[in-house]
């Protein structure tokens, strides 16, 4: 059994208007926050992290195109001037559905309604050497975590004398054909064609191995065939080893072994391969399909409750078009918190609800510098003029004017000096004591 | 007795030119490098980090106007392309000066001339408690360090419930009046003043003590008698309580004591009171004074060594104008450097070596926006005007021309948005293997 704070989260400001909790500040969570500020109800945020990460642009965070703080955005500044959004760093535990409840790591919170955004995390299915050896890239940590990895990986190369036993800590490997996988081959091999080479003039980059492995068909099975084939494309004239039909078995932290083709050698693993929901504690299994998707109907209201509501990748509404749900990205969390923020200030005007459409307004990914493959719903289109759309609409994505502005000069930089100059190996010191966790244990 | 690796360095080209051994990427060493490139020296630099710190920014990584990235730049960058200057990430364990041998972490190395320029650390002058609970900042990690406990014990606090449990997590203590204390207590009552209010509204930062400790009987104790007063009042009209001639006796992590004065609840101790020369094996007592200065001549050539130089906070030369030497700044470091590389290129022709002169350039601190000290050699001035000469001479001596642009732009940021935006709790995720340095081993 387990046990949950029993005190209610302190410090909160005394309220008669209903009460809306949000768990997540992803896509889905901060968009509905963003456009309840201002409204009669007094909405409690919730993050296990103090700014919002933007996802899309982990993977040059992973490759020292950009700093973690370009893509992160510290909540608190969002809500600067809303007396009725509060937000807490906490992570939620469980929820008593009977009670309204829910418990979190600094204390309880009773709800009139209950927004689950938590989104999802790396899927290994079920292999857990894989998850033990692997590096995902799901949080701007796990990004950060990758470069400081790559770099220390050279750094140690040069210093083993032997050219054979280079070999597993110079390749690097992707498993996952999806966008993140796409670009993050892209940019790694952009490294190994243009930046390493310079760094290191003693080790021989025509021994590194930049390899893509996807088990379906094709690369960016979500895209039209003229995304798939000119991704692939693109990515063998960056040297990319793009492996599709093929399946990773295992990994020791030296060897990926493949299902009928011969193992590499590797010391870099990086998982983008799929992605499963968040779980917590208190939903019924009932209210869930067997791979943890949340079940709601047409107003993202939770199964079976009647003031909860999940968002995003967490949820699936199985329709006749859409057996499957809708895709998991952005785009779907981003429309979904707007249509559920709408119905709730309508309801404070006892409007009816609304059910939710998406509106899907294509898919992109880019293939390094001056290339990308984009399909909008009229018309789809690949290289220079694609790439130029995507930097235009992550750009704009960005929140925040200073963001934009320090991601587009990063951008102009990197791209005029071909030189993503972030090669740094910096890692905060190690907390000494523990007694800051204390106090709150009290 | 300890054991060294037995293997050289790999990798390393070979060559018939004399080899310049550098320890440490600092001030002086890097100057050195910079200026014997593309001689007839081969030069191998050693550093724990890929990256030259820029010591007199840390305060700002600290109070988040800036990215460590802005005040970092990778040394493998600056040696693109000058083949006969090498680097290597690695820690110096022991000189044979008899061998003219230096074992590293990585393998030993012969030298012709050996270069200790490995800088300062910390001293807590034996009080064992301060070094176990304070938190210095040295280093750019330590800086990063300091930022992400700051946020985090707000966080923190808006989860307690009582007030008076509260104090000692928002209350600030800064140790040493040198410049690195003076900077860093007007930038943290700055974000107390102007920015935490509106980050945590639920907090009352009245309640927020952020004070300043100095020993000796004044602030920035090297300055003129106008920069020592106006720092002072500075500092005061900032909120800040500056304490001088006041000792510190002991910290347990929760409250600092001390001498005759009564002691001040605090979980954020920074401890900027003094520093010591990084040791390293095999150098002889009569060569260092008792604190561990290197005792050098007037060319920085090491006590009793024909090849053996040392520059900047790590060596002394005892002098009649100069008893206790010069002092450990930024500028003797680099004139140090200078000088080196123009008497070894010197050598290369047969020259005679010249002695070191120090060139006083005068010294400045900035308390705050808008305000800072500057003692030039014939002029002294306070204020706006010693704001802008602090900035302009700041920026200009920082590495790389991107680094210039993105501190010039984060500064134009701050200052009129009056809010530095890096209030970010970002960890890169832990190492979950030892793997890779296992490989290190072999």
């Amino acid at each position: 059994m387990n046990f949950y704070k029993q005190n209610p989260i302190p410090n909160l400001p005394e309220t008669k208007s209903k009460r809306v909790v949000i768990i997540g500040a992803g896509f889905a969570g901060l968009k509905l926050a963003r456009k309840l500020m201002g409204s009669a109800y007094q909405v409690l945020l919730l993050d296990k992290n103090n700014y919002h990460q933007f996802q899309p642009l982990f993977y040059q965070v992973a490759t020292s195109g950009l700093e973690p703080s370009a893509i992160s955005f510290p909540l608190r500044k969002v809500f600067h001037n809303s007396k009725n959004i509060i937000f807490r760093m906490a992570e939620a535990e469980m929820i008593d559905q009977e009670a309204n409840r829910l418990y979190t790591s600094v204390g309880y919170i009773d709800y009139d309604y209950l927004i689950l955004a938590m989104g999802a995390d790396t899927n290994y299915f079920g292999l857990e050497n894989i998850e033990k050896y692997s590096t995902p890239m799901k949080t701007v940590s796990e990004a950060l975590f990758i470069r400081n990895k790559i770099i220390s990986n050279y750094e140690t190369a040069i210093n083993i004398g032997e050219e054979e036993k280079r070999k597993s800590i110079m390749n690097v490997v992707i498993v996952g054909g999806g966008p993140t996988g796409v670009e993050l081959a892209g940019a790694v091999a952009e490294l190994r064609n243009n930046v390493f080479p310079k760094d290191y003039p003693e080790l021989n980059f025509k021994n590194m191995k930049v390899v893509l492995i996807e088990a379906g068909q094709s690369l960016l099975s979500s895209m039209s065939e003229e995304a798939k084939s000119k991704s692939k494309q693109y990515l063998e004239n960056l040297g990319v080893e793009v492996l599709v039909d093929t399946q990773v078995l295992d990994y020791d932290g030296e060897k990926v072994t493949l299902k009928g083709r011969e193992a590499i050698e590797t010391k870099t693993l990086l998982w983008a391969a799929g992605i499963k929901p968040n779980g917590i504690s208190g939903v019924r299994d009932a209210q869930k399909i067997p791979n943890g998707r949340l079940i709601v109907d047409e107003f993202n209201q939770l199964e079976g409750s009647g003031n909860i509501y999940a968002l995003g990748d967490i949820c699936i509404n199985s329709t006749v078009e859409n057996p499957r749900g809708l895709p998991q990205v952005a785009q779907v969390a981003l429309q979904q918190g707007d249509n559920l923020a709408n119905n709730l200030l309508g309801e404070l005007k006892n409007k009816q609800w609304k059910s939710f459409k998406y509106k899907d307004l294509g898919s992109m990914a880019t293939i390094g510098r001056k290339l990308a493959v984009v399909d909008l719903p009229f018309v789809k289109f690949q290289g220079l003029l694609a790439w130029m759309t995507w930097l235009f609409v992550h750009l704009m994505a960005i929140l925040g004017v200073k963001n934009k502005l320090f991601i587009f000069l990063n951008w102009s930089w990197n791209y005029l000096a071909f030189d993503p100059s972030l090669r740094l190996l910096i890692r905060p010191k190690q907390i000494k004591t523990k007694k800051d966790e204390e106090l709150m244990q009290d």
